[in-house]
């Protein structure tokens, strides 16, 4: 098969089956041997996180630490400028994630979270890993060709035409075996295994007992797809989502507004109501219930009802959350604090895998 | 004007002459004001350097060290793989140029030497830049273009397609506003000066009072284009060259070798006679003394006697060069320490310009 069968097939239905197996497989030894297994995880810094990348992501990433395994999570701050001119209010947004994390449970004495920009020798990689791929590939990238259509026309730039080549050195520079994904993330994950195989074919090995790379799997997220309120994809810009740092009545404003129908049985059918189903969905993540037994417990009682409930799960669920976030918002030094130490760590993982990739490459004077 | 015109334009007669006049204007600056300039030069360590090398460009940095330019020298061992599988005897190479720099006169108390692997904050620079061009600004650098013809059908690497980007950054790291170039290299240090105009339009500048990057002009070379023995262009794979490693046995041999006419009477007609033209040039070049004078000296003696000139003329030009050369050769610790030294620097104004860079797009948190 050539590669660039390998990077579209990646999504196809018989390598997402495999996928899905080989998840379950690595869950099961997470369970008990979560030491086996390093993370990494992040985000662009481009907007406020909300209620879907918390029950999409964040909560997924807490699970993982608490489990024993060793998460690290990049700020991805180069990647703003992937697609867009400027870097928009970078300094806020960044320290804004990393409220995020902290309020929501990742604990910096367990995990480790950082910026692209401050680790000059995992940027480094860039260079070697540029030479492993070809252009065609660069440009076959189906994610590439996706985010660079959601543009709207604008040129295609060349961080955004490289930047699963960049996302390939986050990945390998920490030895990270292991990425939490969804469906479309698998092709990044697939590149960044073949840049790794072809590290070590072309250029070898410093210590001849092991690859300079490990070769990461996808961790494919168990997690539904929320909606935004009006049944759109959760999006900011859309304005149908519920930020992490809004407060309970504005929380219950947003899902005041939701669409549902005006059928007042309750009942859980995502096919045929969708709107409905995703707010039994919200709670049933909120909640830990089913969402078709949330709604037998409404039963005729109508949307009203539903919504009430759903605003008593989600605000339920984010009252700690919201209550940590507001503490650790007002200790800025606190926030620099913690990411001036997830930096020195990177970096030190970077030096030393650098120094690995150095020595296999023979440039060592 | 478009940037693409921009880039194919930077070779046109026009544009040429341009960077002819702009040369002549910045040498002479250079005679009374050395210190307003930086100059960024560099190898790829791909083989060893030749009598080409030396009197093309090696010897051209020695006389702007020596009249009080600040000179970088880069050794790009990154560039090696953007055309080729592996890196070759890279270290030896890598050596072998510090080995020949400094024969040639290159000062390592007055000129830094650094290699490409061993600065991460040069490298990272890659990131900001590649977001400052456009996918097919990359396509159309001619010079790009022309490198991926001479691979003869390899497919085109991510490192080949973004190289000129990483020149850029080679260039504005070191805050060089001076490069010395051929006219095939003029597109590279337009791309370099539009790369530098849009970082401060895009990001902005850490202090108000002047951008992050100079901006670069060429220094157009002056010296004649010297023809191999063969009468080819000067190239190691045709064996046509007399490498600065090469005896003065070696040499004689080389030089006894070339391709000459079977007229007797000597004359400087480089269109008619290009081969008799080339010894001569060399023979001008090593002593100083104008081609055709040389010519008239020899009269009617013949293609054997202008051989016997050229062959005492370059050996005694390269003698005290190769003295130097066993001699350094044979302390591969010291060559050792000068590239330590010039890393070192290199690292520190690395770090230095990449903390202002940082600072421009707001990226300290």
């Amino acid at each position: 098969m050539t590669t660039a069968d390998t990077l579209s097939e990646a999504t196809s239905d018989a390598s997402l089956a495999r996928s899905v197996a080989r998840s379950q497989e690595i869950e099961e030894q997470i369970k008990t041997n979560p030491e086996k297994f390093r993370v990494l995880t992040g985000d662009r810094p481009t907007g406020n996180l909300h209620l879907g990348h918390y029950l999409g992501t964040l909560r997924n990433r807490v699970r993982l630490q608490d489990q024993g395994v060793d998460t690290w999570v990049i700020i991805a701050d180069y990647q703003v400028i992937t697609d867009r001119d400027g870097v928009g209010p970078i300094r806020e947004r960044v320290l804004s994630l990393v409220t995020d994390y902290l309020a929501c449970g990742i604990d910096p004495e367990k995990s480790t979270i950082f910026t692209h920009s401050a680790i000059p020798a995992l940027n480094q990689l860039m260079l070697p890993f540029l030479s492993l791929v070809t252009e065609s590939e660069l440009h076959r990238n189906p994610t590439v060709k996706a985010e660079l259509e959601a543009t709207g026309g604008r040129a295609m730039s060349g961080l955004l035409l490289t930047y699963p080549v960049h996302q390939a050195a986050d990945i390998l520079f920490c030895d990270a075996n292991l990425v939490p994904a969804g469906k479309d993330q698998l092709p990044h994950i697939e590149q960044t295994r073949l840049i790794a195989n072809r590290f070590d074919k072309r250029y070898g090995r410093g210590e001849l007992s092991h690859p300079v790379f490990r070769r990461p799997d996808a961790l494919l997220s168990q997690v539904q797809n929320l909606l935004g309120t009006d049944g759109q994809k959760m999006s900011k810009s859309r304005g149908n989502t519920i930020e992490l740092g809004m407060t309970a009545d504005q929380t219950a404003k947003m899902l005041k507004r939701a669409v549902t129908d005006s059928e007042r049985l309750i009942t859980f059918d995502p096919v045929n109501r969708p709107e409905v189903a995703n707010l039994l969905l919200m709670a049933s993540e909120a909640t830990g219930q089913a969402p078709a037994e949330i709604a037998d417990q409404i039963g005729d009682k109508g949307a009203g009802a539903l919504k009430a409930l759903v605003i008593d799960a989600v605000n339920g669920m984010l009252e700690p959350i919201r209550a940590r976030r507001t503490e650790l918002a007002q200790d800025e030094a606190y926030l620099r604090s913690i990411l001036a130490a997830g930096n020195e760590k990177a970096n030190a993982q970077a030096d030393e895998k650098l120094a690995q990739v150095r020595q296999a490459m023979k440039m060592v004077y």
